[in-house]
């Protein structure tokens, strides 16, 4: 239980880090940016996947729930150490963010100020169906992509993040925007339901058209 | 068949919300928008391609049938669900694209305007040639590289399209070209028939080539 | 013999065309050029280096044939093949530059005009033999990477591509600059000795040490 | 012994030499400078890693011998290697960036100027200290992920990089510091302590960490 603990803070730590770490820090470029957030889930995957499944994100485990592939307390455990790397990474960031001299009000917090919050909730809803989608039909038992599904996933994650960018922010997982929010505050904390509850509807979505899909079988 | 629709579908959904989503709302460079449309096929062959083979493309599918590898009802069908994937996730990167004010006759579609039809014509039989040739080797049975496929023809679609953007926007795909074409309108649909008939040409060019170098034994 | 002799064709082919590609028709950034020629030999290693091994440039022909990795007169049919490969490949892109108005002098071939002769010889003595000790130990026998060889020499060649760049172009392979300098000319023609002598300098002292390393027992 | 020595030699040459030659001669933007960096572990551990393992870092090295996952004497040898190939690899770097005429004062050195000591010793722990929580579990027995370590480590290595930039120069790795401060000398001289003893810190607390988590057992 430890381990797997463990496992799910240090891989949504590194997703935080990286990821908003390259848009602040770095100031990456949109691909750059992408890549970030992507690929530290495919590192950690490989890296702590196999100790908790690699999740390092609410909305997956939801998904996972509704499907029977977790239980209900390594689900609670799940989320609490994903919050709470997301929180610790955001910590680092912003330490690193004001040693710089930047504006720490912007530490890679996801917001919304050109569409409004229906429409930005479509977006995060649409774009974690997408990523549950694939998620759920690389792990399902009858493919056997199992080697390739670290990097399907987070190259899946990285595009999406690429498209979602100038719309919301591209979120797709409650931890990751909670953590920068926290620190951040103003309209990234009191928009911060639509990154909690759209994600885990566009994952229950996901998991009910996987079983669809057979999937789940 | 359902599920071969589903999977076939989705693929080209994501080669398509991905691929123009990256040209338009992300507004990403040539190097972003290549890997975009590339990798939506690598990540979308791990996951769906185990079900259907991962086709998400008539010009792919054309080879496949021509040298015997799926039926003509399965073609049919796979057509069908490729048109339909790109017309739906076209509709999504209309429906963003406004919402963003963005200008909505832009939306990703394949043109030209610098060179004339025939050009064009040529441009886009000799990439798909060369894509299809890529494909057919890579997953001849006398090869043993099946698990990398996927990153081996995503990879390949993604600097080919780079190569081509200046010249026609890059297709090699009769699906991924008419979705965004029926949402812009313009000389998008009225040079369509380029993007219908080259990618085929191409293709079937490929599938007699193959042939001849033995990969279909 | 036939069909390695098209393996090998359209492994450089594949190698010039989206390289040399990238650099003119896509004016593609640093980054870009470097993965398009890198990620061609890649993608062509796992779709026709089941084939043929996959050598798509005469400096690895010339490091095989030293250390008795391939006979005499396959050594003759594909060096001929991959300088074909090439020349039908920058007929192409001259074709392409010419058709957008692009300057037709400027065709993606290697050149020096910062550094002397000299200099432009003892770099691509230097990033040929790190191609080859990379080649050469990564398919050497007494390793078990076999499956990843194609990703690590693509991204190996893309990464000493990027670093010689703006010395000498980075060409590594004298196929890859016979065919530009066939359409461009002028120095790129009288300098085409440096393109030919030192990959294979380069390959030649690479097949020695790693005879030494031990790789080749 | 001398396989191993010429192995670690080797690699580390590949990663100063690709990396800080993209960082001088190249001129690299964010997303090449870290991908340079990375990916030139990635493919020396493909490459060479079947020799000696892969470390190329003393940090590496130093987390292994604790963990007493190698033998003091191999320890000694490959740090001695580790340190030359740094040092040959920024006197290739260093004779590439006068041929061109750039300042030779600009090596690809690690340096900062922005943040403090004290702050930069803080950012090196963490990002090696993250670095070698990643190496430690993707290469620990109880995994079944020993081909994509190469990988792996060295995107991990890379946006790990891209973060740290803007702060440190992100080394991670003393002897990737050694070689370019030797011939740049100037403040990369004298602060060239942090990029020793920092590294070792962050290698020396991941070591203990990953026990805890149990992948060393």
């Amino acid at each position: 239980m430890m381990r797997k603990f463990l496992a799910e803070f240090m891989g949504t730590f590194m997703l935080v880090f990286l990821g908003t770490g390259a848009v602040t820090v770095a100031k990456g470029d949109t691909l750059t940016i992408g890549l970030a957030f992507g690929l530290a889930i495919t590192v950690s995957a490989y890296a702590f996947g196999g100790i908790s499944g690699g999740h390092f994100n609410p909305a997956v485990s939801t998904a996972m729930l509704i499907n029977r592939r977790m239980s209900v307390s390594d689900y609670v455990s799940y989320v609490i150490a994903q919050i709470l790397g997301a929180i610790v990474a955001s910590a680092f960031v912003r330490l690193f963010v004001g040693a710089l001299g930047l504006p720490t009000g912007s530490l890679g917090q996801t917001d919304f100020s050109k569409i409004n919050a229906g429409m930005a909730f479509l977006v995060e809803v649409v774009v974690t169906f997408l990523f549950l989608m694939v998620i759920l039909n690389v792990t399902s038992k009858d493919h056997d992509n199992g080697d390739f599904a670290g990097i399907t996933i987070g190259v899946t994650l990285a595009f999406l993040i690429i498209v979602a960018l100038n719309l919301t922010g591209g979120s797709l997982n409650p931890a990751r925007s909670i953590g920068p929010a926290l620190f951040a505050g103003g309209t990234a904390l009191s928009h911060l339901w639509v990154y909690i509850v759209a994600p885990l509807v566009g994952a229950a979505l996901a998991a009910f058209t996987a079983r669809l899909m057979g999937s789940e079988d």
